[in-house]
């Protein structure tokens, strides 16, 4: 099985990232291949980010089509995925939707815990169009800037563990989710050390994309996530018009 | 006061029809200035070809930078409206929120008449983001193709007053959103023959952003509306880069 | 177009200052008449307060049927308003929600600054009656008795920015509603040092109420915003018993 | 025990229907008072005539303070309730709220029999200030026009059962309730002939505020249903000024 | 009429609790039988405990079916209530139904008062159940282990009272419940000292279902609380297999 | 791997049904253990059924204690499901939860397609319990008495496939959920022939609950998900009660 992994934000740091984490998830078949946005900013807290890294999503998957049998797109918060999804005739999972399945199958009530304090609304709205307000029990984070996006697990190790600990005991988590790309790993860093379940989204993504193309339970042919009707369009990179057309 | 219309569908006859209606509407002292999608497709209906038209619209409106007072999206359904909201600081309206704002003042539940089938999904999950599912009394459309995007309203008039008129009988509307550029005016046309409110999105876009213009409230230096944050940056438009420097 | 303004709390100098608020907001073709409630209590604090004052208002709107295009109730918290509604065959505005509408274009979550501790509860219900609870970032509120309705706003205006403030930072607001007709023109004073736009309830309501007479969406003929269907009644002031005729 | 009965509705036919009820349910050690709303309509169906029942409501109370131990607002809907239940150190129990509680009592979800399309808005609203949407399964409604609103039970007995036939068996409620003081009486003949629980209204309420009343649970002395603050006050019957003092 | 209570939990000195303060409730002309769970823990905080409890009290309740008129599951939270509903063809009522029910008719938002942090799950699951999360002004509970299940009431009394003061001050409850069975009775000591309304779960059960009865609102042939379809079944006491068929 | 699955009901048709799917869905090297309710109803349809089930698979899966990875609870409505997660230490998984995990994640709402007018109700409050009513599409289901519960698939095959039709082109669903052990499998036969990805819980809950002890995300120690704190129980079966001290 082949897995596209799409990187919304522009940092190949980033990507490498993501990169190790899914090769310690994977199955031995499933051949993964890396991918990191061709524009963009270097890591996505906003909703204006996120914009425009769900658009170059979009179009660095186009240029890989026929050549995978499942897509992710790997920043939490998903840009620009539900759009995505209508592309594609193979399962596309987000980060965040995989993290927010595995959570929801380990518990009730699940903690995100963020690296910048402006991340906190994106994420929201993300878990708000997901339907799951109701079983958000908080979202903590870091407030101070961040010296390198690429170190930020080895840089505030302690604060991170302890906001987790803050979540179980102050705000009732069942599930703890440790999110954004730039935490890939943490969550297994973190287990022996947190009361209750861990959720990394680079991993339950690799597990849930490669659950549903193996489960093959058919694409949409018609429904909100068909591929969009035919109709002209203009000034769109070629890969893409061509999967409109 | 001078306001940007963006129509981040790419179609020039429905920029004139957005352009002919935002005139009847705004006040004398007002400047309209119009600009179309430099990329996307011809009229939008899904969550992916919002995503483009969004991107689009914030590119188009960079263009623009300091030279107005105001910004209209003029697609109904928002498209990329949160994430443009935190590019610039002067009041950003959306016409699908600007008509649920007179929609809401005018009755406490509404019906959207819509021009496409598949266009359902995209505004329910608009009103939704906009937490007004509530008050959303139903969504009814056209179900046959479309002949032509800039003579929808001519062609199936009568269909169009009859789902108005359903809504009202049958779903429990007390106010009829007739939604979608192409058909800006027509609510105008219907209002005799509707015995509720009929709002237009174009027209309560221009007003409403003039309102916002007036009471100069003041914009987002801090929260999830600021400017995002300065970070590297990649392969954007020579205008989008500069604004987020 | 003739605005009437009907000031639900029994007040003069609470009318005086909605009045001044309004003079600033109209524009120049607007006129309009100022009415102050002719029963109740001075500033309405509570469920019952409102009900006494949205009956009140009523009867003093009766008085001048016919001679407004648009009518305000102008008190936080709208009391009466949907009952109004009902009676006029032109737009009926109400401050609350003419201030919900201004925030909900602004930004995504808002909060609420309001006089006193008693007033929250009445807030929260009329701002989950406008089925908005979920963009509801906060209510906060002074807690110390008032010397005097009149000068609240420079008895109390350090904690009032205070407070303005830490909605903004501790609870997430994109927006502040600074509510009550004794704040009205706070917003203006508060706007340069607080980060995020600041909404004034009379300003707003003034602007969307001739929003709405501009659009002339059209009355309600049937639905729930219809007049009443004509029964007997009893003992009613003779204005409002002729309305119902 | 002492319960006064008040009828918002200004139908003295009404309120017959509402003691006849009233009286086969109470315990013997009930007095029972009744009282008529002294002004307002016949027949309340909107928010406005609720508005103005409600207020009525407060009035014909505050005549009998300190000669009760319970009071009952006897129309369903609960015209102005949340306020009144401010002014009386006593249980004050709606027959809406009474007839939910009956119903949450008796299964999960419940759909509403009333006389009136009109009215099923203004009903509507008060389930949901009640917090209870997600149990209402449907309301249903005649939508003919009543020929008198003291014989409508008569008039109309074969569709009213067949109403809630359809309710259980296309809307899946559990319960039945049947709605409006014009209906007092009709869940007894229709119980047989329904094959779930049917509650009515008045019985609901005279039996809940007796147990309310009973339990002596205390009463507010803070909080949203203290009794509102002292404050000048205008233009207030006696008897309801004298209780503001 | 004869009520029989069923305690989920299997200590006899919670069933002396409970029946002391029912026995002070019930109405002279009601019988009172008293039934323990033959089998599960000795008090129910988890969703486990209330699996096996539901269990239990359907299993008791069996053994006296034919001699009661009313039903009573007498623990915080409902065990297998909805469950035992659809058993028997009289009212069923839980404490906390019971309690909620209660508590919507003294005032709009209420606070819980648990004797264990580990409760709170499963009473804010039973609450979300009811439809009445958006009622729910907050959870509070004791931290410490207890000593006796008891003698709860007196070893913690102090700290009890201050939490039901705390939930009014900040949390705006209108209305205390004190939840659990080893509170029963402790409302009425609190009464005087807590500024609202403060509610018992037996009391309110023994009214309430009192109340039922005495309604005869019949009971569900169809519909989800009718006997569950006869079909096969294996393995279960003789009077619930009996119950079934 | 070794994964137990627990069939709640005590059909051996049914445990056969369910393991075939199982089997052919499971990787290699997992190793599956099926056990079946030891006492019960042969399929559960009802809220007291579940409770049953539920307590029956708690004793069943005990009984196996040390010897899964993982456990799944097998029918539909995941009796008992909470509380027995907090009993292991390893992950739990519901057929229901697994089917609306995998059904978000490749859509936005989905339709439940179940065999029996009256398992809807079940269902709908399972879907609630999971936070999920705001994408449940609709609940259809076959109306007629079931010939043989071994057999519903090939009995109704057709209109099993047009239930599913119109819940895409009437309701509006994006995914399909074919519900019940007695359906496993129907999603592979039913797949080329709707026009969405059609979603069976048996497979769905094999992959997840693999992915879930791949991952190995950790297990509560604290939260609503812990062990049930040790107390004094009584009359539960020897393998139970172990896992409770």
């Amino acid at each position: 099985m082949n897995i596209l992994i799409v990187n919304p934000n522009t940092s190949q740091s980033v990507t490498d990232l993501i990169e190790a984490e899914a090769r310690r998830t994977a199955s031995p078949d499933t051949t993964l291949t890396m991918a990191t946005a061709p524009f963009g900013v270097a890591y996505i807290e906003t909703r204006f980010e996120a914009l425009v890294g769900g658009y170059a999503t979009a179009c660095a998957a186009a240029e890989h089509i026929g050549k995978f049998d499942g897509l992710i797109v790997a920043a939490f918060g998903d840009p620009g995925l539900a759009g995505i999804k209508e592309l594609f005739d193979v399962p596309v999972v987000g980060m965040t939707e995989a993290a927010l399945a595995s959570a929801c199958l380990l518990g009730q009530r699940f903690s995100i815990i963020a690296i910048s304090n402006r991340i906190q609304a994106w994420y929201r709205e993300c878990v708000a169009a997901n339907g799951l307000s109701s079983r958000l029990a908080s979202v903590r984070s870091l407030q101070e800037p961040l010296r390198d996006i690429g170190s930020v697990q080895e840089d505030h190790s302690a604060r991170l563990e302890q906001m987790a600990l803050q979540a179980v005991e102050q705000d009732g988590a069942d599930v703890i989710i440790v999110a954004g790309a730039p935490l890939a790993g943490l969550a297994r860093s973190l287990k022996g050390r947190i009361p209750v379940p861990v959720v990394d989204g680079v991993s339950s993504a690799v597990r849930h994309c490669e659950s549903l193309v193996a489960l093959s339970a058919g694409s949409a042919k018609q429904g909100s996530f068909a591929r969009p009707p035919r109709k002209p369009n203009l000034g769109l990179p070629p890969a893409l018009a061509k999967l409109l057309d």
